[in-house]
């Protein structure tokens, strides 16, 4: 099963550890046996000027997954919300009112439908291909959301090559590791069986150092120098 | 601490990893230090005509818990259900609308206890040992969870030699090894402390590959076929 | 950012592994990479008579946490109590009224603040060190749990040379060995990114073994004996 999926992750985060705002999002294809993507694009934010209620992301992952899927034509694309596996195309006003999700959730997706809805069946008549609200329950989200954590660690290295320094926080429970030529990163969960990711990175002449983020549990954090 | 304790996993999937019904049934002995079972067996179910509802499961875990029990008179007897620990002998009525569990399972446990309620009375009566339902809690409970991965590993082997191959999902984050005249298998959640297993297998002529289910995190799917 | 934190765990069983009383209250100084302690000091309790409400665990952890940081000077004290980070000085009847806590959790906390928000004004009057209850989201609290395990494992060392033999539960999915001269403590969770450590005590003459409570999955069971 071929599988495009996208996520958002990583912040730039004050020298408190206090979040400004998000980095990443990232999509990624998955293949068989589902450990780590195939191919992976990117879409940076400005972290100095986000919308953190999320509403942006999820319409930045539904646009950036289909960007990908154009080309790569996936058996289905999988969109980190979870709304039990719903098709995008099939989300009007009554599907999403008998929806088991919160009055407040049920208003966001009103409002992501007027976009989302559209897209996806335009992109299901095009190509036969599915858009699912699956969420946290898919594996190729999770990579998504690593992929999201690498991008932001390369996204630290460029600032602080122009800026001196970068201290950023990276999605929950992933590390990464700055090696010569190319970023790696993976899942710091060993109930995930395993899930890793790499892309190639100018890392020259930069120092860095993770570390658990003291004010929130189970993620890291890594700062990012120019030596 | 002597304990029996039964529990049902592992599934047969479809090539799109849609599950089909429930594989094995497996009890287990388990004695200090609680890491793996000293001894166990195994009712294998049909995965292709499986009652999903839960109910057939807790009933045949007791039944095969107690058939071990009687060959090796443990302390206690632990059935993997939630329900604080109470001993199942005393499930009357009263006492099952007294529990703080949903009204839901209040129905499925009146049901079931016309079964299990005189077969515990009698067992105990018979040999003084309890039958207790505390469900997640216990460590033997997860042991036998695993030996039924295990155990779904060795049907798949069987199953593959016949039919040519097999695709099984694992009970949550564990995963199997085929190894000459074995299958090995552990817990992938380190906090449990190192729970694992083994069990003599024909597991000649026969090749495996394991990863995770793209679509339920943290599952394990294993494929086997006939070399 | 120097942080105090302070948690108590860690509780004698009996030989059936049921709760005895809790050991051990630790407060420790946490500095960047927020792995360890660079400082640590205990109290213990008297296990053989405890009140189990969690309400003396709390006023304990906050006096012990006061008392390091009265020495060390942090630039902030985290408690175990998960009230959003809220600063405990501010716990007025009104501010614990809108909280979004349990009826019960408000009865506790103004009960708690009698003592507590006394104590918080006046060290922030004298220091201006904020004391802030922000429970489990906080890496420091989850450094103070480990250390309270290695204490509680110290304690049953010196009971265990005195009374012959001790069996202890250690707080959640954290393990530890007795070496030579010391006691090494660690977190099972490698989500958590590595957190650990150590303390000094005299272990000649000790056995121990440990191993997962059978009871409760994810807590391990130290026994120590005089060999």
């Amino acid at each position: 099963m071929r599988i495009v999926s996208a996520d958002t992750g990583g912040a730039l985060l004050t020298e408190d550890y206090e979040p400004v705002g998000l980095i990443a999002t990232a999509a990624v294809l998955v293949d068989k046996p589902y450990r780590t993507a195939t191919l992976s694009i990117v879409k940076y934010g400005n972290p100095f000027d986000y919308d953190m209620s999320g509403r942006q992301a999820v319409r930045e992952e539904a646009f950036l997954a289909v960007e990908l899927a154009r080309k790569v034509r996936p058996d289905v694309i999988h969109l980190d919300s979870t709304l039990g596996g719903i098709e995008v195309r099939k989300l009007d006003g009554p599907t999403i009112d008998a929806l088991t999700i919160t009055d407040r959730g049920k208003e966001v997706w009103k409002d992501l439908a007027k976009d989302l809805q559209p897209l996806a069946k335009k992109f299901w008549e095009e190509t036969g291909i599915e858009i699912i609200a699956i969420g946290k329950s898919s594996v190729p989200v999770r990579i998504a959301e690593i992929y999201s954590g690498i991008y932001t660690a390369k996204w630290a290295v460029e600032y602080a090559r122009e800026n001196g320094k970068a201290i950023v926080g990276l999605p929950r429970y992933m590390t990464v590791e700055i090696r010569p030529g190319k970023i790696y990163g993976e899942s710091l969960d060993p109930r995930e069986g395993g899930l890793f990711g790499e892309i190639e990175a100018n890392t020259e002449g930069i120092g860095w150092e993770i570390y658990p983020n003291p004010l929130v549990r189970r993620f890291m954090v890594l700062e990012v120098w120019r030596e």
